[in-house]
């Protein structure tokens, strides 16, 4: 079983992440047969932080083609190395982002084509698809405040940039409702989790 | 004008890249308003050299699906910062390896999809294609004797890998013979070189 968090920097991916693999946990009686995964996209993979570590780079020049393909190598390496022996294993993965990410980031808000993204993203992942994605939705300028830290090169881009981002999850998660899950991100943190949690269940 | 050069390493690229470019910047009066310029794929941008690095750090885990992204991404990265800049101004690009070379060491050589890999390439590199590409061809066990330096990841997989290049090379210049070109390695320098540069003046 494999979930997806996705969401503008600041919506509070990581925290929710923690709580639902806890809550996973507990009611599948984690054990050595049957784990519970949470992994980054990109990263978790030696190969996969070291390109993290450029795309962050707040010097690096990178275009906008060549920042999705460092992604989708990123993601290639990640669901061979760790995603699919694991789901191949019986355990569940939650992965903080995935290429809806791309779709979105330097599609709908950089201009690529989408098409072409979720093409190369299909054989990246050799069609590996989340059993279910869950869009942490905030408004754009919300999410831009809860960042308390030196912004890296990706958070550094504008307003304009992540209300195009926003409105990109919003788009895509209308035309596939039945596998992206938008959750009100500004409500308290318990009531985000009691969502996230009833719909995973339900998938279990 | 736009060539490449392929080949296994130790075909002698180099070596017919420097006398091309010095031959072509003799024919076209070589000035600041038309110039020869040569790169190399992987590498020539910031962002490039940086993947260059990361693909052949022996110490890499680094799978085929993520390998040929990667070099995609360095790709991409060289043709929007240089190549394309450069062919607009109306110079000569030589290019040491491109899109061909992922075609066919991931492709023919490696067991990745040779037409999935055409087709990100296709929107990597927004479809530009060089007017010829020149493929050295040698013995894989001639051009391995040739290599005289430690081996980086990629020089270092084995013989039956470097015949599946070669092969691949062929195969895809029997297809395509108008825009790939075979010269024979074997022979001395300064013929390889006359062949080269007879094919190249009739581009131009």
């Amino acid at each position: 079983m494999f979930f997806v968090f996705e969401g503008l920097d600041g919506a509070g991916k990581s925290t929710q992440i923690r709580l639902l693999a806890e809550a996973l946990r507990e009611a599948t009686g984690d054990d050595s047969t049957r784990q519970v995964i949470t992994c980054r996209d990109p990263g978790s993979t030696p190969a996969g932080e070291a390109i993290r570590a450029l795309l962050l780079d707040p010097a690096a020049k990178i275009g906008m083609m060549a920042e999705m393909l460092l992604y989708m190598s990123a993601r290639a390496q990640l669901v061979e190395e760790v995603i699919r022996p694991a789901l191949d294993g019986g355990n569940v993965v939650i992965s903080d982002r995935f290429l809806l990410s791309n779709v979105v980031y330097q599609g709908h808000a950089g201009g690529l084509s989408v098409e072409e993204i979720w093409r190369i993203g299909r054989i990246a992942t050799k069609n590996l698809q989340p059993r279910l994605t869950f869009v942490l939705d905030l408004p754009a300028n919300e999410s831009d405040k809860r960042i308390d830290r030196p912004r890296d090169r990706l958070e550094s881009r504008g307003e304009a940039f992540r209300l195009s981002v926003r409105d990109g999850f919003l788009r895509e998660a209308a035309v596939d409702p039945e596998n992206i899950f938008v959750v009100d991100g500004s409500q308290p943190i318990e009531e985000v989790h009691a969502e996230i949690k009833t719909a995973a269940l339900a998938c279990l």
